[in-house]
């Protein structure tokens, strides 16, 4: 309960901008790989079949991110995703990078589960909610009945 | 007073992704060119040599950021662009982007002057500061002395 | 007959490495938009429709670019297209990019046409290729008969 | 004598476009990666710190990519990297890219060693050289003490 799913990535030249630090619309990509692996690696559900064969999708609803410090080309940038709160279709996400133990950018970002068939926002499948369960219980996170779908 | 930059770019094939719609690290991108162009055609300061000659940067402190509805290949983005609060390093933007009148994103986004020698943040140059408070103004707005810097 | 298609774009702050330019993987983004925008005001065929409607793609069979001086940030990038050779589904494209009359990079360059249902090179629709022949004719280019397929 | 430097990367949902396939500009970023990566990793020389501390950097001369198969969201490609032609400050590189032993593309990729003090190419260093040595030898490739510099 609690769970805390964490990755590494380098930063890379193409992350970084003429000041050599990482250009802020790449750390969005950097965290859209972050929920890439939790899905593969934490919830064990391959997000590519997630969205060719279930025809399922995880569009951002919002972000609100605050840059701490910058990141700079060759650091090795440490992401932590926990959930905040699960609604019924939306999953309200945690992340936390940083470098070396330094505090680089905070993250509360608001996902839904959507068809891309039907192009509506459609209740988290149950099996999927079940195992995201285990990384709902951060401070302030919860999973409570009386969330509001998106 | 409370004068609005518009600018309108072509949402491109580079900017969509397998679902067809811009991929929302990509409106992050949109974001920062309606800024440089905002620089060079609303504050007629070139924002090239802002950066090469003045030796001076626009980090992001933070951005708040709610997607109302898809942007998608081939669509125009419209974004305005207003000041919310000028403190005394930091400027607080309101970006709203719509496609033909239809909300597509709101987003509230903090940035601040930055010296790219000393590599602290520095007081809004006087200049610059006079051309930005034309844009003050839009409701909830404020530029008023008792801003706290960043 | 050799019509050159011409447009320009602002070289970004999102286009440049920590070296303070283009970062070479950027300049084929701005070698797309040339090629989108060529369908648009050059064709005359809207290139999202293209995609969405007629579901046709332009996949990159090849390309071979020489890369002669660098692009900064601020710059305004030229580029011009013409074409080599009018295959049956594929075309082979020659780009040329300046910068204030500077050669920045030459890109031979080969598309073909591509139907996103059968998942087949497909012969280029008669009426886009009469077109496109308007661009056929700089040094070296051919449209004969007898060219092969991709 | 002859070492392949090989790697891996999944294929982002970042890279693909509307088609669902890798974007082929996005492909020179998972080149320049593996560049990155056989310098931290196979050539021993911290990518970051030669081109911040050393201040050389390795600007692309030329390239020419021929796209043989698409690769999609989800796919794991190999890239594996050999050198054809070792010059005084020019290095050609041959890449190749594969899914599951299929392949993707092949890219002979021309870079030069270059001084971001004085602006100008220089020699390759020796130790670098001694170490990149080890990659040369694929058939067609070369490091003849005759290679002309760029």
């Amino acid at each position: 309960m609690g769970k805390v799913f964490r990755v590494e990535y380098p930063i890379r030249f193409s992350h970084c901008d003429p000041a050599g630090q990482v250009y802020f619309p790449r750390f969005f990509d950097l965290l859209h790989d972050a929920l890439e692996d939790w899905f593969n690696s934490g919830l064990h559900v391959r997000f590519a079949d997630f969205l060719l064969e279930q025809r399922l999708g995880t569009p951002t609803v919002g972000t609100h991110c605050d840059f701490l410090s910058p990141a700079r080309f060759g650091d090795t940038l440490a992401i932590d995703l926990t959930i905040l709160r699960l609604g019924n279709s939306s999953i309200e996400l945690d992340f936390n990078a940083s470098i070396d133990g330094r505090a680089c950018l905070k993250c509360r970002h608001t996902i839904c589960i959507f068809s891309t068939q039907s192009l509506k926002a459609v209740p988290i499948p149950e099996a999927l909610r079940a195992r995201m369960l285990d990384y709902v219980g951060a401070p302030g996170g919860s999973a409570g009945a009386a969330d509001t779908p998106v």
